[in-house]
């Protein structure tokens, strides 16, 4: 039996596929290459238990193909549904993005799992699913869903569509909600964004936003070790979970003093005026994880702790000494 | 300046149009004539403020041609997005159905508008976007939302894409959750399917599923007042309303009682064994209107004498005497 992760080649998929890989199980990794990279996968080359297929997703009749012939060759049992847009601002200048690669490649994913009679569907949703809901602590029934960024939409529109799914072929879901994820090898987000900044100007960092912008962040290490908790500890047919830390979370000055510090200590910053980097973006939230830690999972690291770690792998990604 | 109906020849088309007319304000209907049909809207074809366009909805170059140019004759300040799939089982059976019909014509709406410069919006939903929560009463920030029918994922898609387009150029938005609505002209729905199945077969009505099930029905022309007082009276930028009558609902059997009682009254009813019609049916639900009270507004007609005054009229409608 197989496992196949979609999105692969990108920040979650590089350390799921690590960590499945350790279980001996037969993993197949499918991505376009649009964000992901391949020397992200290049460490399981030498791996036989490691297949890559580079594959549009949102083109069925090319992933239907490709899939079709992964389970012909050893039974597909499960996927795990990373591959997405993940770039929000695009998704935002233009709904077509995240209609196609956050949305349709889930809807396919769906058509091609009834079709092949595979009943086993992780998926990577998001936080941005409960809009902007305030100060108060987002616990996973929390509502009214009204997201507030397309890529907030099209991850609800997907949780919708799984959903349905799951009332109809699929027998097994696990759907994941987490916040800002950090951690190497990182393809975007703020952290890689002041980094290379730095990199171009040592002497000045520019911040979208007045660097007030609070989220909470989690390590990739540590969603991807909640993932695989929840899916081996949850039972229901739709299990759905929110994955975070708990705390308030950190400001945006917060990272840029911290990156500034790692990567160039010398550097002013500069802050815009608005409380939001962009429209779409959530300003300020924080997560309840109480069912997750009824479970019995809890992240060993703060939001402070995840962004100090994924500040020196970036930076180290990145070149930095 | 004109407001366009999509779906214009349908149950909730038709009357809404009807009293859009009412008020002296120019009207463009538009709809594919799939399931709605030209015939219905007979009535208006003498008033010159109404023009009609036959268009599919998910075919957007058509939709840009057509929309555009009612926009040239004369702006368009709002539009009410009727347009939908209303078959859930035929979505439940294939999800193409109600991604195209139920989810693209709502992103497609949203493009137009976007580039067109429109930017205000009325919007059809479902209860079904609730998913099955059980006997609980349903208020409009309840969670999760987990759909069981691609209709209600695709209505909670289209909710979630409308909500997006609202933090970037909607100015004003109405959100309509509405339950079973019954009432002339009936294109499909359980009243409709009695009446012809006992037309066919005066002595014996087949009833799918065992009777038991018990939903809310409100008659079209409430729904449709409810959708004007809610767009006259509420003031946020994005507003969401469930309309529906707060009573426990009525069973099938009542239907089936009454329908017979009306159309065929020496006629044996059957029943089947299982406690839903179909998959995606949601067995049994309650709703909440406090909200849509507490703004001022609640329905004349619980849902026994909704369902008293459809059957009567589409028992008229089919010709029964």
């Amino acid at each position: 039996m197989a496992i196949v992760v979609t999105g692969a080649a990108g920040l979650i998929g590089v350390n799921l596929v690590d960590r499945l890989l350790a279980t001996g199980k037969k993993i197949v990794g499918l991505d376009n290459l649009c964000r992901g990279s391949r020397e992200n996968l290049a460490k399981f080359s030498a791996n036989p238990d490691f297949t890559f297929e580079q594959v549009d997703l949102d083109d069925i009749a090319a992933y239907r193909e490709v899939l079709g012939r992964v389970h012909a060759e050893s039974p597909v049992d499960e996927v795990w549904h990373l591959a997405a847009n993940s770039d929000i601002p695009a998704g935002v200048e233009d709904p077509a993005v995240d209609l196609r690669d956050t949305f349709m490649t889930t809807y396919n994913t769906l058509v091609l799992m009834k079709e092949l009679g595979i009943e086993n569907l992780a998926f990577a949703s998001s936080s941005a699913v409960y809009g902007d809901l305030g100060s108060r602590a987002l616990d996973e029934d929390a509502g009214p869903l009204l997201p507030i960024s397309n890529y907030g939409a099209m991850k609800l529109a997907s949780e919708a569509a799984i959903s349905a799914a799951s009332e109809s072929f699929l027998q097994r879901v696990f759907i994941f909600r987490f916040p800002n994820v950090v951690g190497v090898p990182a393809t975007h987000g703020v952290v890689l964004d002041f980094v290379r900044k730095l990199k171009n100007t040592p002497s000045q960092l520019d911040v979208l936003g007045n660097g007030t912008q609070q989220k909470s962040y989690l390590h990739v290490e540590e969603l991807v070790d909640g993932m695989l908790f929840i899916s081996e500890h949850a039972s229901d047919r739709l299990n759905y979970f929110n994955i975070g830390t708990d705390d308030a979370g950190i400001t945006v000055s917060h990272i840029a003093e911290n990156v500034v510090a790692r990567v160039s200590p010398d550097a002013s910053i500069c802050f815009g005026t608005t409380d939001r980097g962009w429209v779409g973006d959530v300003p300020k939230f924080r997560y309840s994880i109480a069912k997750l830690e009824q479970l019995g999972w809890r992240p060993q690291l703060d939001s402070a702790d995840a962004m100090a770690k994924a500040i020196d792998e970036i930076a180290q990604q990145e070149g930095c000494t």
